[in-house]
Order: C-alpha cells, then sequence, then structure tokens
C-alpha cells in the first residue's frame, strides 16, 4: 500500500447488491455477518451499502469505497439472470474489460457437467470476470466468486445466497485477510445491568468513552427504559496484544460495574469473545 | 416540488445509523421493515446505508440523499448517550442549528415526570433538534422522533429501538407519506416453481423483464440449483390503478407458468399481496 493510501488500512466497506434487499423482501442478514467476520479480523466496517441491481449505482458505490477502503466486500449479483450485474459493475468502476476467465469457466462447466447440464450463455456468462480478477471457487453453487485488486484496494465479490457467501468466504477469502492484519486481537466483552436507566447511566458511560479512546463501549437497552430498565453494556478494544486488549475490557467494565452498582443496579457477570 | 427537484419524486433513501450494524452485532431488521413499507406505499427505495455514529458519516450520507431522494428515514441515534449523534448529523447536513423545541421537551419531559424521574441534561439532549423540525412523539419510549423539510425533500429520523421505530412510523409517518402518493397500489405475486433449475428458466426471463418494462421481476432460488431446484418468481407492479396492476403481475406470472411448465417445471399456485 502506498503512503497516500495508508488511510485506507484497517477499513472495510460492504456492498450489498440486490432489489430484493431495497424492498424489504430480504433481511440483510449477509451484511451482518460479514460486518463480524471482518470486525473480528481486525478491520472497523464504515459503511454497509445496499445499492438496486443496476451497473451505475454498483459503480458508484464501489469508487467511494475503492477511494476509501482497502477492503470492498461486494454480496449478490453474480448469478445468471438478467439483473446479476455486480461484475459488471465492478468492471466499470476499475475501468477494465469483462472477459471469460479460463478457470472460472472451468468450475461453471465442472458444475453442470457434473449434472448433465449443458453450458448455454447464461452459465458462461457467470464466469466472466473483470480482466485481471482471480476467481473464487463456490463451495456450494454455480457462481464463482472474484478477488481483485485495484489502487490498493481489495475488491472481493461473494454470492448473495447466504450459504454459498458464508462458505466461500471461509473457505477462500478468511484466511487471505487474516494474512494482510496478522497480528490484530479483537476482544468484545458484555455485562447486563438490571434497574438503571439508560439515561442515568448514561453521563458516567459518556464520560469513559472520553476517558477510554481506544474503547467502543456501548449500552443497549433489553428491557423498558423506565419501568423494568435492563442494559447490555459491551466493550470492544482492538489491540496488536490480546492480552492487553482483555486487560483494558476488563478495567472499563469494572468501572461500569462499580458505578452501576452506586445506582442502586444489579450487575450481571462478565463475558468476553 | 420545484421541476428542478422532479427527480427526487418517487424516491427514498433509508440511513440506519449505529456501530453495532457495522461491527455485525445487530441484524438490521429496521431496514427491510421500512423498506417493504415505503415500498408498498408506492416509492422506490434506492439506497439503505449503515453508517457509523459520527456527525460528518451521517452529514454526508445525507447530503447525497438530500440531492436523489424525496424521502429520507434514519434510524438509531436518537437517545441520551454520547455516541446517539443523529441530529447533530442532520443540523450539520441543512446547515441548521440544534435547539431545544419547546413540544418534544414537553413529550421527555412527560415521559419521565410520569416514572418520578428527572429532566438530566441527557434527557433534555434528547428534545434538541434541528430548528424548523417537528418532533414526532415517541408512543414507546422517550427519545421524539423528527420531521424536516429541507430543499424539496423530507428527512425523517426514527429511534433504533425496532418497537419505538415501527410504533412511531405506524402512529405519525405512515399516514403522512401516503397523503404525499395518495393514487399509488403496489402488488406482489409470486408462484413456486419445482424443478427447474434458475439457470434453466434464466433466458426466458430476461426476456420477460425486457418486455414488461414497469414489472420487477425476480426468482429466488430456494432449493439446490441442480440436485432440487425450487424457484420462488415474485413480480412487483405499481400503478395508480390497482385492478390493472392485478392483470399486469397476473399476465406476467401466467407467462413464467407456462414456460416453466414446458420446461419440466411443477408450479404452484399464485399468491398475490
Amino acid at each position: 500500500m502506498t503512503s497516500a493510501n495508508a488511510s485506507k488500512f484497517g477499513k472495510a466497506w460492504i456492498l450489498t447488491v440486490g432489489n430484493e434487499l431495497l424492498i424489504g423482501r430480504v433481511i440483510n442478514t449477509n451484511a451482518s455477518w460479514l460486518a463480524k467476520k471482518l470486525s473480528f479480523l481486525g478491520l472497523t466496517v464504515q459503511r454497509i451499502i445496499a445499492v438496486p441491481d443496476t451497473v451505475d449505482d454498483i459503480a458508484e458505490e464501489l469508487n467511494r469505497g475503492i477511494e476509501r477502503a482497502h477492503v470492498i466486500i461486494t454480496t449478490g449479483g453474480l448469478g445468471p439472470t438478467y439483473d446479476d450485474m455486480t461484475l459488471e459493475g465492478v468492471a466499470k468502476a476499475v475501468g477494465r474489460p469483462l472477459e471469460v476467465h479460463e478457470y472460472a469457466l472451468e468450475m461453471v462447466k465442472q458444475f453442470y457437467q457434473a449434472r448433465g447440464l449443458e453450458l448455454t450463455p447464461e452459465r458462461v456468462k457467470m464466469a466472466r470476470l473483470p480482466r485481471g480478477s482471480i476467481p473464487l471457487p463456490n463451495p456450494v453453487g454455480a457462481a464463482p466468486g472474484m478477488w481483485l485488486e485495484y489502487n490498493d484496494s481489495i475488491i472481493i465479490s461473494l454470492p448473495g445466497v447466504p450459504r454459498e457467501m458464508e462458505s466461500m468466504f471461509e473457505s477462500h477469502v478468511e484466511a487471505r485477510i487474516r494474512d494482510l492484519y496478522p497480528s490484530i486481537s479483537v476482544i468484545e466483552c458484555g455485562i447486563l445491568v438490571k434497574g438503571v436507566p439508560e439515561s442515568t447511566l448514561a453521563p458516567d458511560i459518556n464520560r469513559l468513552a472520553r476517558r477510554y479512546k481506544n474503547v467502543y463501549i456501548k449500552s443497549h437497552p433489553k428491557g423498558h427504559e423506565t419501568q423494568k430498565p435492563i442494559l447490555e453494556i459491551k466493550v470492544m478494544v482492538s489491540s496488536s496484544d490480546r492480552r492487553k486488549a482483555l486487560e483494558e475490557a476488563g478495567r472499563v467494565l469494572g468501572e461500569v460495574e462499580s458505578i452501576a452498582e452506586s445506582l442502586g443496579g444489579e450487575v450481571g457477570k462478565k463475558s468476553c469473545v
């Protein structure tokens, strides 16, 4: 990565493609699944964007991502139908032509041959990748994914069907990203606080957040704000030293615990991931 | 709406605010719930964007939305804690100051008074709205929402807790949007096709989609692509004439049915919403 683009380091965007997301027919579980994976790999996800199935919308958001993020993952739009146009969007964003990729075609061919089916134009389409891409095998379905390095960013295109997306990510993407961010540990710890309304605890949480700048602190109301307040307090710390991250998380939650108890709250056991 | 901004008409953006979305701790059900509601009100949702809890990120995406959409809905970031900064983001985007709104303050005051709690600065913060806003009562929680008209767009800020968001939308937003788009009916119909792989049906679906430009057609693989293919074919039609929309949806699905049967598929019963 050139120094001009060092500001991208550690940043990720997720671009989920599909009208079915924008009409609310599908809940975007792919986005949250990927966001969690990337966060635990040490990346900071800065945008999750759902765009319609049009080349221009896909290319527009990809170009914004390429300006600002090291890793950009797309989901959806790799299939055989007319509205699967993610790779065309990638090609437009990076200014490269789509070409049938020999290995990708082999993947598609083997998938259908094994099932006694022909290689129709719609199936060949799934093997057309932007020039310079590496195809990613699909352990579950027909459409290959894509890994493309461009302008100090990595664009990774995964299928939209969750089990295909998850399987491709775990088999062919996760380890490669871990190699790029080898030394980062991410710790997340949480406690439950009963009996203190969120707005009563808020000033103290605010103070802690200002004091521990590198710790992400968040309170999630689980019960009713005043009648039966239950708050989940979570802290997340990234560090190259796992032990230090755990200590820091423990220190912050310890302070939250003392404060909550002084306000008459009941505090549950700490758990960490 | 001025003619210069007529291109915004019928377009909506959804901006969901919160780091918890970007680390994958929370699945963005608010986005799909709102997307479905807006689609059935006749709006086309063109972006769903999750942004971190920072004023600049919120304002950046709001400004893009204001350029291009008539209705922009935000969720989350209205609460009492330091990282609830949606309204600050709105204020920045529209270049107006945040001010304690008399009615909003009354809502917050009543909520806490009824529970024997004081009006702390954190609670008053929830009543600070960008100048010119209309506060929206929160039927379930403490934080009011906001309705703000600016530059021929409407910015609506709703809470992040789903039951508060849904309740506020249904009580105070839905009817107002329906008044803006009174005459549009949206019909969605679907059938299940068993025994035809998606890529086999794809060329015909592509042809239908090109022929019926105002009908949104989509196939969703439900089973395995080749071993046990089950496809859900859905069509969505918007029209000022509900009967015509139903007819058009039926015509397209009728064609899909004939094609699927000619390919040896088994077609289930049509259902419409």
